[in-house]
């Protein structure tokens, strides 16, 4: 990652620092491990400090960590991570307190509180709360993320065949994010019939009928990025009573996205969508309109009933009203959204979205 | 899962209870949440008491709790799940102190000590102690897992072509993974030419060339079980040092498999692979031997220089010694292994093994 983004980054966190008043942090979330350092391999800390970021990284990585973080001090344990934070401890001058994320563990913690003379606590949200509003290089990232899901679901739509299973179409989707060079920013949803009523359906054996209905919930992940994107389609003609849903999904989520600007309310983004559905004879959903997403496919702000707060310019957000009808249908339409000063952009327009598919 | 063998499971898990005076646990560790009680969804704690075992989840997952878990209290939460302990803890009788697993981050621990008026303190390991020696049950879906992995590998061998780019490759056997119903039991690591010889590499754009030697470590998931497999292959006639690098590696993995059984000493298995390359003039690998595996794809017994302890029938291992030469080449060679009381069954025989393909 570029020197000029991870100091612009880094001066954020120290501003977060200071305000708690922090003198070093301890990061274990590997997202904000990402965040701090640039860093894109696994089982590694940050440390941060009002001088130095410190990426602890073991032998495995420490050729990925120097090309993927030349403004950090890498350090190379051989032992435990709380070993390492010990020997780094009394280097750091004027640091008396050792704060340490509350998303780790009480063993890791416990283990640190053993190993390091300083005194130790935990705070909560200090990086996520830099990372709510994304900088440049991150909405690139997210940009290409939400290109590369809208081209793979576009190369895997002729796959949509009756016989085909679910598991096996999540498979072919997943096939085409890998050849677009990305990953899976969460395990793909691929649900036929009145399976798609349950929101988190796992993929199963179940083959395509020519009379099922299709729900699709997928991602890709591209240097560290998300995207998150939901479409629902028929390959028989649909039924009146699904063209109705489909619909009125539909105009939820456009009720919702018009409401999209710098400062809006969160709960009346989310109202918008809900009130939509409450006016028809359907049931409203149970889950949230939205999230926030990036180095985490669920991140803050949470677009939900009663949810507190204003989006900012910057935030990357999901839309994503449904209808659920157990024992009969389900349908969610879900894009990506980029908040601006004076509105939106979304980022994923290009996804197919048309219901009937020509593969009957 | 079966009401017999999940009582057999909650027996042997109170017999740990007793023996480290617990009366209460709560299980907030995925694996071990799906080991006492079937249970195969996400975001779910266990609580385990000499009485009973209570899964408590939301409403998305009631109704598979319901099929994947007959013999537990099915708790539906729709708050925090501190508040659900919290609720639940005074209808247990004789429980006056909780204990929780120490793999549960620190904001859970505390958000449950605000919530919970019965004394709380942290245990390690104690399911994961009954996880180390595998029921029927469990060898046959970590046999279905070896299984699948075999064959999709065998169907993925005629996509090795020059001009197929690792994360291509690697895109092609998930799918295969997925099309014969299972998941991946981690990221699929396709490295062409000297990217193997970094044991962690991520697949990326590098597109195999003829010369290339290709190494594929992989594994497929199944009813919650992992397999876990490595091979190496080339598409052009091998070099006569790939061909030595590749026999002493295939030796050192024969010398430490021949070795396994009830009984022997991790120790002793690690050094049998690890001395036959050391006679060579190759250099001996820095990782372990070989690791436990089912639920999770890294589980106890861990098979490394030094290591204590010995083997138990019914544990299945790894066994995966390599040479890695930077920026020249990496061969590993990976099995899955049973141990049983008189000696080993190998899961994975049937994988394609031959370096040569016939894809040139």
């Amino acid at each position: 990652m570029n020197r000029e983004v991870m100091a612009k980054r880094a001066r954020a966190i120290r501003r977060q620092l200071t305000k708690k008043r922090i003198s070093c942090l301890i990061v274990t979330r590997p997202a904000n491990v990402t965040y701090a350092t640039g860093f894109l391999g696994d089982d590694s800390w940050a440390v941060v400090t009002h001088n130095q970021v410190y990426l602890l990284t073991d032998s495995r990585y420490t050729e990925q960590a120097q090309a993927e973080c030349p403004s950090c001090r890498i350090i190379e344990r051989a032992g435990p991570m709380a070993e390492a934070v010990a020997e780094l401890a009394p280097k750091l001058k004027s640091v008396r307190t050792i704060t340490v994320e509350k998303s780790t563990s009480v063993a890791d913690f416990e283990q640190l509180k053993r190993a390091v003379k300083a005194r130790l606590r935990t705070s909560a949200n200090i990086i996520e709360t830099t990372r709510l509003v994304k900088d440049e290089s991150e909405i690139v990232a997210v940009k290409s993320a939400a290109s590369i899901a809208t081209k793979a679901l576009g190369q895997t739509l002729s796959y949509i065949k009756p016989g085909v299973s679910e598991s096996e179409l999540s498979g072919m989707l997943d096939f085409q994010i890998r050849k677009l060079g990305a990953r899976n920013s969460f395990e793909t949803i691929v649900a036929f019939g009145a399976n798609a009523s349950r929101p988190h359906h796992q993929p199963g054996a179940k083959k395509l009928k020519k009379e099922d209905t299709i729900l699709i919930d997928f991602g890709a992940k591209y240097r560290g990025y998300c995207s998150d994107i939901t479409r629902c389609f028929t390959v028989g003609t649909p039924t009146p009573f699904f063209k109705k849903v489909f619909d009125v999904v539909e105009q939820a989520q456009a009720a919702a996205i018009k409401k999209i600007r710098a400062g809006a309310r969160l709960a009346e983004i989310d109202s918008a969508a809900r009130e939509t559905i409450a006016k028809t004879d359907l049931p409203v959903y149970g889950h949230g309109t939205g999230h926030g997403f990036g180095l985490e496919i669920h991140e803050s702000p949470f677009l939900k009933a009663g949810g507190k707060g204003k989006l900012e310019a910057g935030q990357v957000i999901t839309i994503e009203p449904g209808v659920y009808i157990p024992g009969k249908l389900g349908v969610r339409i879900e894009d990506d959204i980029l908040v601006t000063e004076t509105g939106r952009r979304i980022l994923t327009r290009g996804c197919p979205h048309s219901p009937l598919l020509a593969n009957a």
